[in-house]
């Protein structure tokens, strides 16, 4: 580029692609349209949603697949509806840029009695800043290339949403030409702490008999999962993971035992993690989903805990050390394991809720969440990605295990119902050549359901299983009053109405596989309603409903 | 009620029921569904909505016509859905109540990573305290009542809405029972500066030969409505009203000249407003749309510019005089005019946009905007409400002549696309005898359509108008480009999926009047999609989307 050619939004969209941004994903406004012409100029592609939540849900799902994801809308109406996406991506550590077009730099200083506006300019802005790692308002052309580089940077190294307003006025400015982006290093390690805290956790794993391993949700943030594999190579550990840490690797991964999650797990899983002679945490967060409703028994005193900053072992805490510091010297200082010593009885091997079963439809029997999930481990792809909504679709979801190469989405810690629609959009987005499956609520489809409109606009094709159990289920299991009722919707209808794909109306195991029969051969969007009972749900969830009525005193 | 028997929860129903709320938007989550439990054993209606954004719009829509409206939601992921809705209400100043269900008080305290937070349990009331008059956390049952009579008195002082966050474990402590509540009076005048700028005001009047009045929002928001006819009644004064004070009192007032919108405005209007020798601005905020985008001539040196609080005059402004002492203080002073030395053409005689034009259905010609609407003049009915959804319909619904007694809601200054669903439920709701007509079109139904299916589910019957204009139009006369365009949907088949109402496809003034026919007998919600031209829409609205590409540097 020629310096005098380039302006504040070419200079921001060049950022994007470069740290690997390839889709915007928005909504119009007065404000933004500056800075959309310019996308529109560029080789960044614009995907608008009917709404900004959307647009933020969406652009977590493209995040988890690809690294990074953005999305754009105006300031105030559009920007504020996108918040509790944003909060979402805050809490679970997804980067997201967040960009909204502003008024000019000449409204924000006299304030007039604008449209969108709220008397104090900066109120959105204040707002963003207690949602996100790092916030900018580019208020001239000198700053902007400088302040466009530190958000980026917050948000790669955080691994948490940034937010960017660019006011109209200064969407065409020219500023100077980007030098080489630089991505931010892994923050490293104080070396005498690092040696410390590798030396007495060395010490705890030769010497236990029974070690197991935890891999869990800042692995695949923090994007360590290549660190880890060879970990688990070195070493030969049988590992668990936790809901949030679902897929962090292959399920089909031989050391892989099963999901952990206190006393919802599978017996053979909790008495391996719980019997362990030495736990070995990697990037576990341990939230109220992840740990079975706090009924994890992992004892401190077997324990090594290594978070993306520091590590605990026992009841102590070295700090200014990174993880993947931790891992890569254990790596490099461990020796394989005898693994006929070590008690591995690995998912694949059959022992993992549905893998090993067999599946016979039975033409005429109502449909059953549980066989519907059994049948759903027989029709998940390798390498799929499987976005499953909060509530019966999560913890169901969660129990199959995954082919190879599968990648598990679910908003597991946040658990805002609706977010799955968004996220699928941007999955699918981001990876057009995977089969992408998505388990939904009606409840939760109420919520944002009409981006699915979207993936059909995008010639998107994903498989959609819409659960109608006649209302808020997760909410049932906890109080079940008239208040979790719905409108009842012919949900398979709506893709007469978007104007695309092929919507089908499942009562019973026979009519399922005809719908799966036609999924396997059509080159579009499926849309399969499932019908089941009112409060078929598994297990685990109706233990989370019983724990979330306790302590919220409804017992 | 005993002493014994009161908890929080009762206590805040039972203030929401005086203060005048008689049904609760909500979403349930579990942090929430102890104080829902009790919502449903009490005389207050909850009514569920899709999703947390509509239940704002609802609570808003149902304020502006009941005095005040409230709505309840789950901790983090449901009231962050909501904050633009609840922004919008802070910005056009409309009192709702916000309640939210929030983890318990010890958990605020030891703050365990529990699904739906973000680490500090206190952002979501950082982040309101942005966008409410008041907030407050509801951490004991001993301060529980004066905290509730606290932000509700605010709520009402202010006409903005308020924050309540109530723990889960608050929820059914015991409290002492409600006093009566002291609903806030008018904050009242410094009788000297009142005394001083009515003397002037008085002079200017009374030496004006052709006065003219401005009655705006302002007047609606704080309920002077009355107080402003006995003004009119007693003076003979002319008056005009601007966007947001649309139907401030019954257009077919025999004193109502029209819309002032600046160069927007009809001839007359504008000539009168313009050329008069002085102002009299009542409650008027000089918004971009207020004002025709900043063309209104309203010169200084001729206006009295009375605000809640202040009145300016020429260019010197009398602090701490209310608006309702200060029309009081005018109406007993002043003397009635003779009306025929005002020049005062009244709309209804046949001068605004379209009451007086007969209209003639041409069978098989495609529908215009300006038909349609011209159509529509004769079509609402007296004391209907009618909502117009920002762009082509705010613009067009505005310059219709109200029949006697319509209230006309609109978002008319924060403008967030989306709000008009929310608020026809809430308004609906609000007021089931009266007839209810919305002006909507496809880009902004895409954004929060689904709840529609609430409408159907609680047999409210309104009459929609979607506007199919293929897109934003209202960003398309900013900017005309790709993101402007939408997945066109099959909106009027969306009354089948939802499971009620009649649904209607019209394209010609020949199927117009079929489908108004049958709905002027069928007893359900109407629903019909018109198609039109997309860039078809008023001048107005071509006028503002060229003030708006000017002012963001788009030309």
């Amino acid at each position: 580029m020629r310096n005098s050619d380039i302006t504040v939004a070419d200079y921001l969209i060049y950022r994007l692609k470069e740290i690997g941004v390839d889709h915007l994903f928005g909504v119009p406004g007065d404000f933004v349209l500056g800075f959309f012409n310019q996308v529109l100029l560029s080789d960044l592609a614009y995907v608008g949603t009917c709404n900004e939540l959307n647009a933020a849900y969406a652009a977590d799902g493209y995040a988890r697949i690809r690294g990074v994801g953005a999305f754009s809308s105006t300031y105030g109406v559009g920007e504020l509806s996108a918040i509790n996406g944003v909060a979402g991506a805050f809490a679970e550590r997804v980067p997201l840029v967040v960009i909204t077009g502003s008024p000019s730099t000449s409204s924000f200083r006299n304030r007039p009695l604008l449209h969108h506006t709220l008397g104090d300019y900066q109120i959105p802005l204040r707002i963003y800043e207690k949602i996100t790692a790092a916030s900018t308002e580019l208020v001239s052309a000198e700053m902007a290339p400088v302040a466009i580089d530190q958000v980026l940077s917050v948000c790669l190294s955080h691994q948490q949403p940034v937010y960017i307003s660019l006011p109209s006025d200064v969407v065409m400015m020219k500023c100077r030409p980007p030098t080489d982006f630089l991505f931010p290093p892994d923050l490293g390690s104080d070396p005498d702490v690092l040696g410390e805290a590798i030396n007495e956790a060395m010490d705890m794993l030769n010497q236990a008999q029974k070690p197991v391993v935890i891999g869990d949700v800042e692995l695949i943030r923090f994007k360590l999962q290549k660190i880890f594999a060879d970990f688990l190579d070195k070493t030969g550990l049988p590992y668990a993971t936790m809901m949030l840490g679902k897929t962090v690797l292959s399920e089909q991964h031989p050391q892989f035992i099963g999901l952990y999650e206190g006393e919802r797990s599978r017996d053979y899983v909790r008495n391996r993690v719980e019997s362990a002679d030495c736990i070995l945490q990697l990037g576990a967060l341990l939230t109220d989903f992840n740990t079975g409703g706090f009924t994890a028994k992992l004892d401190d005193v077997k324990t090594i805990s290594a978070n993306i900053r520091s590590v605990r072992i026992k009841h102590h805490v070295y700090e200014n050390v990174s993880l993947q510091d931790f891992i890569l010297g254990l790596t490099a200082r461990l020796s394989k394991r005898d693994s006929a010593t070590l008690d591995i009885q690995s998912a694949v091997d059959g022992c993992e809720h549905r893998s090993a079963e067999q599946y016979q439809a039975d033409e005429y029997k109502p449909l059953t969440i549980k066989r519907f999930f059994d049948r759903m481990s027989h029709f998940i792809a390798d390498d799929a990605i499987v976005v499953a909504e909060t509530g019966v679709s999560l913890f169901s979801a969660a129990e199959i295990l995954m082919p190879k190469g599968v990648t598990f989405i679910g908003q597991t810690f946040y658990g805002s119902i609706g977010y799955s629609i968004g996220a699928t959009l941007g999955a699918a987005m981001a990876a057009k050549a995977r089969q992408v499956v998505l388990f939904v609520g009606d409840g939760s489809f109420q919520v944002t359901g009409q981006d699915l409109s979207t993936m059909i606009r995008n010639q998107l094709k994903p498989v959609i299983f819409l659960i109608n159990n006649d209302g808020y289920t997760i909410e049932r299991v906890i109080s079940d009053h008239s208040y979790n009722d719905l409108q009842p919707w012919l949900y398979h209808k709506l893709v007469e109405v978007f104007g695309g794909g092929l919507g089908f109306d499942v009562h019973t195991e026979g009519e399922l596989e005809v719908a799966l029969a036609a999924a396997a051969t059509a080159d579009q969007l499926i849309f399969i309603e499932i019908h089941t009972d009112r409060l078929d749900c598994p297990e685990s969830l109706v233990s989370a409903g019983q724990s979330m009525a306790i302590s919220n005193q409804l017992e």
